[in-house]
């Protein structure tokens, strides 16, 4: 791709992307380093003047880390007008090595925030020119990020943790046959808390989106857990419309 | 308030404001008619450089319909690089009566949707200099609106949809004692279809946001129904945190 200057970007709008990784009992959130300095940031970056917000997401992610094929959803706006304030460490990197005019890093932008929820070993990273590093950090130990980026953070974490009451996740996260104490982990996980199982067990049950199976987990001594599978059409289903058909 | 023009406002991003409308088992939508033409328009405007997008809203919504104290929660952005092609009978409205250059509405410009559930019958609004019209018309017999805001209609139609599965709703649009069925109605109205009453009144009894009162409703004959109100802590809990608790 050709470089791109400030004449082909809508000014005072940029985009953060929020990518959530979730592995065995851990959440975590992907943060770039700016190159020579401790600061950390989500993958953002501008938006091109023909493209949508959903393909300018899928740009930055693309060309900033690597990543393709990412559902993106947008889940806030962030406007402070005293936000975008940048710290003189990334201004200079900026003027060295951008692909904008350091003037876009010194105006005020809008965010539109963008998030997703992945499992973190399941994909493969790169860093773009204004990283050396990068990083998959437990959303607790989040430090050191540039601007509102752990308020954007924070507010992902809330929109996903409220997602997951009208809206299915597990797909790609959890094995293809899984068990119902793998799968309410994976709820604990994102909510940060443990549940009672019995009603777990129940509401996911009322979500209609689990074939049970007629197999058990091997290899434990006794009381082996029954495995399930997700039903593809009623995920699919719940995926578009949410679970409001368990009203 | 003095007027403002094209340099204090940021370019190519705009606020657009859903207003529903609840009484009486019918949901609305807050529409505009641009003076002299048969389209019709969601409050919407532009957002002064030193003012965050909820603040555009507020203003939008208090320069252009008259209301206060509404709040509106972001829910998506609309950035078609083709949406914001305006009809030429707006474009003569404008040049004659614009606040703004024309120019400001001829550009490519994003709109960051709000939206707000209130009952409209508690609410007057007034007109603003571009519309000599306003109505609450029903959901589904939106019809001549400009550009996309249809489909932003329907997609914060949706997102109220959702939203009920995970955050409370009814304060302000029940009496300050209602009845089951009555919140049930509610339901079925935003939702527009039947529900189970058993099913239903078990998912509310757990969201444990309501007082079961030790009072009936007067006036009917038989199987008078019990009365409710807002558990008001709970119910503000659950505003700021969802249904989470349920789990």
């Amino acid at each position: 791709m050709t470089d791109i200057t400030n004449q082909d970007i809508i000014p005072n709008i940029s985009v953060d992307c929020v990518i959530f990784g979730f592995h065995e009992n851990e959440l975590k959130v992907f943060l770039l380093n700016y190159t020579g300095t401790n600061l950390w940031a989500l993958p953002g970056g501008f938006i091109e003047k023909n493209k949508t917000i959903e393909e300018a997401g899928a740009d930055i992610l693309k060309e900033r880390i690597g990543l393709e094929n990412i559902f993106l959803k947008q889940f806030d706006v962030f406007s402070n007008p005293e936000r975008s304030k940048h710290a003189p460490e990334i201004l200079e990197l900026i003027k060295k090595i951008g692909r904008y005019d350091v003037s876009v890093f010194q105006s005020r932008f809008i965010s539109i925030g963008l998030y997703a929820l992945l499992d973190h070993t399941k994909v493969t990273t790169t860093l773009d020119r204004y990283s050396d590093k990068s990083k998959w950090v437990a959303i607790d130990k989040v430090k050191n990020t540039i601007l509102d980026h752990k308020e954007i953070i924070n507010t992902a974490l809330k929109t996903l943790r409220l997602q997951i009451s009208y809206t299915p996740i597990g797909y790609n996260l959890l094995p293809q046959k899984f068990t119902m104490p793998e799968m309410q982990s994976l709820y604990e996980t994102i909510l940060g808390k443990k549940l009672d199982r019995r009603n777990f067990q129940r509401k996911m049950n009322a979500y209609n989106i689990l074939n049970k199976l007629d197999e058990k987990r091997e290899g434990v001594a006794h009381k082996a857990p029954f495995l399930y599978e997700f039903n593809q059409e009623n995920y699919k289903e719940a995926l578009k419309n949410g679970f409001n058909n368990s009203w």
